[in-house]
């Protein structure tokens, strides 16, 4: 009672700090203007279109600058989905081809304004680097998400079409403001019933919210749909029934949903069907939906990821499977490839296929849930990850040949650009669960944009709109971002080390993990080899070869342990313990550093965090610092699993200067967490 | 399979070290020796007494140098149970007065063999500080340990008397070769069966084994038994009746035991019955026990550790209670005062008791079992904390009055002197759970012996003992022992903060904790008293006036802010948060300071003894390895829990410099031990 009085009076008289916020509003933080001071004038022939409505709308409620004209200007299509903008005495002037630029160049006006900066003297010239940019959610129609840790699916289903939460205006909002404009709404691994009439009325409910924003709807399908929802006996792609089944289907879609994006497959992937369940290949399944989407603009989407259980390095089988259907790819499919040839590791060398098949439309496809990165506990901006791997050297047509120049510029004449990203978005008040992981799905939408843009700019502009202008906060915090994913390299998998992630849920480490009679390659002894020799995937000329699958001279620079890359050193070689390393230090010896140095970075970004309690408000500031707390605390224990696990290989102490572990490997190895679906 | 295959592989190949050891043996690792090269020879009246035969036996197993005379010689009384040990050409000479002297001189030898260390030219004469060496258990008769902390009761009371664990004899021992005479077979919250027929014949199995290793059994006995066991209607200590039971009990256990020890009391104090239950005195209650047992030579151990849920300070009452009956004890009767005036927290000024009641015998009792110091999970070496204690001015009679003084000498003509320590010992194989709790045990014995020995000595020549003789091994592993303790109090409670465990199992932090209706003095805020204004429990003149229970010059010094020893600040001050230290440091961060230190200091122990795995065997090594991580990760515990929940009312940020609290307040809340007894 004593104690409970005492604790009264004191948290009365702890200061307030800033008003409290819960993250709902992401990096649209617009203070409410009066409206007066400025007008917006619009210009064109279609001054009653609902997009350019919206964009006038948005700068007469937040806009706090001088007079602007928005017009729009058929003729200037070579914007794409751009804009330009422009200033002279009589106000700002915003041009663009299709309505939807309007509504960008609105939104870029108020991030220069969120930011404080000024309209350059010369026009700003904007055009996209792709066409489609492109979220996919991996969201069940049961409502929880596979790999989603922000809470359970935005979408609700049982309540549409006719209850429409306010969330699903936010959410468009949202990805407008950073020039998204294609959402798939279900899971790859697809339940056929979203096909059904009931449920497209659900989906058509959503795109008739989405549509002003310049979003259009695709929906990941199942190959079988034809014969679970029609009742046929086959869904073989050259059988006329099964395309007859899905042309009605197709055309079923666009009577309810006019500007439907088209389909997402996978296929004959993880257990999933597909074309070659009837001898048919990946371009017969593709071309059969292509052709069906055809008549109306809708694309295919085919995920080449794919992995058989064969003897055969995993990271080597979509090339081998696709290479070969090069140019028998029908125009509007698109082939969508992982970043890397595994499966969104922390890091990982681009996808072969990049450099590869130049008859074929290929898109990336990057990962913001943290499926291999933390979840929605670890702090980890993957700007530098995305930058990483657009600006890495395919050498298809020698230098210059980025992953950004394969995939961002059509190479195959009529085809569509596209890039995708697995999204990080959930019913969280705060959308993905870590105030900072909004940072990933704005990181996103930006470089989807303009795949120029730095890692360190993206930051700069997020952590403004989201946070502060204060310098004292923007600098630090932007540090600690640009620096966040090495360190989780560090403390995870540092040097090419990969998947050697607790089975099923992939948060924790379980480099000892092995399913007796499970897929050796989804045992994290498949991937890192050690033995008492040394440690790392001997995928050299003299082990699984993947190298040949790069270009020259990238093969041999990979190939030869002296030119790879260190950061990749153990994906592409079996390297003895006692190794030396650039810095001097044995192989063994490197890896307790970098394990140790992923562990005191985190220990920095507490630090840092700590410090900037004053300039932000109390809930954001307590519900970040919670996080960073857990990510030491896992950083900790990744460090002490995969070094006291490999030590048993290595046979040599931890250098007696680092940090010691806290946990014993036994202790460790009986954690096992309950992790499901993670909703 | 493939790992298990490169697990086997790898595990043959590791080093396999020094022969594994279990603790099993303690201190007493000699080799046995080859019969030849030397001869012992026994001189004295009594040759075949059990004790010179053991001495004897002791020494032809494992002595390995020149030839020994043991000579019992009655002259020699004023060595007490000591002995003289001398050495001329004809060999080494140990002389004692009783024949315990002689194996405990047997035992040096061994200790300066087993050291390495050779027999100094002038004699050595050693004559024990304490006249009774005495060891508390606190084991229950179903086999827990009230606060045990390394498994179940050594006794068997079920299998006794009829079989015998070779440990009862082991543990004498032990015992013996470190002097202790002297052991309370069970707990002093006291079960009155144990006085029963069918108990004592149990009891006498024990004194029995124990008898030629010179240790007496003790019983701690329930001031109610007259009524449980004997039927009586009351247990007043002036009843007739009652005296008569008491009387006829201590005969039929002098019929069983003729070297009985006596009786140790916990009366009237935690719920236990006592004398007051009859308007009587703890006077009345131990003078009436002391009568029973004074034609058998027996001696009652009256524990003066009581309080009551008053609104006077816990700290004071233990010294209102007995100091108006100084005087009124009789010869039989020694006072046992814990060393504090609270209850063996990791820092207590010493107990004021010791400084008074000169017409009183007076013995210190210490706790070797870490009831608040982390139970055997934590490396803490207690003999700095002992000697503190012993080293104390009490001022009672000028300067030279230390607590080792006050309780070493008879200050009342024939009482003898004595000191205990609740044990640590259980069934564990090891004997203590933590391997480095042995420690405590041995230098409780040592300084029972000698209270002018130094914490260091003791902890080399038992490192020498129980490890290796290696310096690379003894030097940094004692600094560290050496450093254990006052790292400790570092991150649980530095500065004179006291009693701020969880309830009930006294493990963890509960700085937060408050049970609506307990008893204030069981709660944590009752002893740190924080505020908006500071921090501590005001005892000086203006607050509880506790100091005025201590001697001048010291209840000046300890009622001065300015003159109180830092380390004791929060004990007798309430100080506020930004009182200024003599560092420069205000309150708030010394505190912050401090706990991170305990926190540093832990993880350098690590660093430390993971280099000494070179030194010795590997089943040692990892088991203190893996209780140095535990002692980490509760550091960071106890660091992050009081830290985080002081700055609620110290409003004031944790210094930024300083590594970041890795828990979160609220999650720490949740922790609830599953911990009754420990076992």
């Amino acid at each position: 009672m004593r104690l409970n009085l005492f604790l009264f009076i004191v948290l009365c008289c702890l200061p307030q700090g800033v008003r409290s916020e819960d993250g709902s509003q992401l990096w649209l933080r617009f203070s409410k203007q009066e409206r007066a001071g400025h007008t917006i004038n619009i210009r064109g022939i279609s001054p009653t279109d609902a997009t350019i409505t919206l964009a006038k709308e948005e700068l007469l409620n937040y806009w706090n600058g001088v007079d602007v004209t928005l017009q729009l200007d058929r003729k200037h299509q070579r914007l794409k989905g751009g804009y330009q903008i422009s200033q002279d005495p009589k106000g700002i002037h915003v041009v663009a081809g299709q309505a939807i630029g309007l509504l960008y160049g609105a939104y870029h006006l108020l991030r220069l304004q969120e930011t404080g900066r000024q309209l350059p003297h010369l026009p700003i010239i904007e055009i996209p680097s792709y066409d489609i940019r492109m979220l996919n959610h991996w969201d069940n129609l049961d409502g929880t998400i596979e790999r989603g840790y922000a809470g359970h699916s935005l979408w609700k289903w049982h309540e549409l079409p006719q209850k429409l939460s306010p969330r699903y205006e936010e959410y468009a909002r949202a990805n407008a403001s950073i020039g998204i404009n294609a959402t798939v709404l279900n899971n790859v691994n697809a339940a056929p019933q979203l096909l059904e009439a009931n449920y497209l009325i659900k989906v058509k409910a959503l795109a008739d919210i989405f549509r002003k924003y310049g979003i259009k709807v695709y929906l990941s399908v199942n190959f079988s749909s034809p014969q679970i929802l029609g009742g046929l006996p086959s869904s073989d792609p050259l059988n006329k029934d099964v395309q007859h089944w899905w042309r009605s289907k197709v055309k079923q879609i666009y009577r309810l949903i006019p500007d439907f994006g088209g389909f997402l497959v996978k296929a004959n992937s993880e257990g999933q069907p597909g074309p070659q369940d009837y001898g048919r290949t990946h371009a017969d399944g593709a071309n059969m939906l292509a052709d069906a989407l055809s008549p109306h603009g809708g694309i295919v989407f085919w995920r080449a990821f794919v992995y058989q259980p064969t003897k055969d390095d995993r990271a080597k089988q979509a090339f081998q499977e696709f290479v070969p259907l090069d140019g028998t790819f029908k125009e509007n499919v698109i082939l969508q490839v992982k970043n890397g040839p595994i499966d969104f590791q922390p890091r990982e060398p681009f996808n072969p296929l990049f450099g590869a098949m130049h008859k074929t439309a290929k898109m990336l496809e990057f990962q913001l849930t943290q499926e291999y990165l933390g979840f929605s506990n670890h702090l980890v901006y993957l700007a530098p990850l995305f930058k990483e791997v657009l600006d890495d050297e395919t050498f298809a047509y020698g230098v210059g040949s980025t992953v950004a120049e394969m995939t961002g510029r059509n190479r195959r004449l009529g085809s569509k650009t596209a890039i995708a990203a697995v999204a990080n978005i959930g019913h969280d008040t705060n959308w993905t669960g870590h105030h900072f992981a909004q940072a990933n799905w704005y990181a996103f939408g930006r470089l989807a944009w303009g795949n120029s843009l730095s890692a360190e700019q993206i930051a700069d502009e997020w952590i403004q709109m989201t946070f502060t202008r204060d310098r004292e906060f923007i600098n630090p915090v932007k540090k600690m971002m640009l620096e966040s994913r090495e360190a989780a390299v560090d403390y995870m998998m540092p040097m090419g080390l990969h998947h050697l992630f607790a089975f099923d849920h992939h948060y924790g480490p379980e480099p000892w993990g092995n399913i007796p009679g499970g897929r050796p390659d989804w045992m994290p002894w498949y991937y890192h080899n050690a033995d008492r020799l040394g440690l790392g995937f001997d995928r050299t000329i003299d082990g699984s070869n993947a190298i040949s699958q790069y270009n020259l001279p990238l093969r041999n620079i990979y190939n030869n342990k002296s030119t790879c890359p260190e950061n990749l050193l153990l994906w592409f070689h079996h390297v003895s313990w006692n190794y030396t390393m650039k810095n001097g230090n044995t192989l063994w010896r490197e890896l307790c550093y970098r394990y140790d140095h992923g562990v005191q970075k985190v220990r920095e970004f507490q630090k840092v965090w700590d410090c900037m309690e004053k300039f932000i408000d109390q809930s954001r500031f307590h519900a970040v610092q919670s996080k960073l707390r857990i990510q030491v605390r896992d950083a900790i224990w990744w460090k002490d699993a995969c070094l006291q696990y490999f030590q048993l290989f290595s046979g040599q102490p931890i250098p007696y200067e680092l940090e010691r572990p806290v946990h014993d490997l036994e202790e460790l190895k009986r954690i096992k967490l309950p992790m499901g679906h993670h909703n």
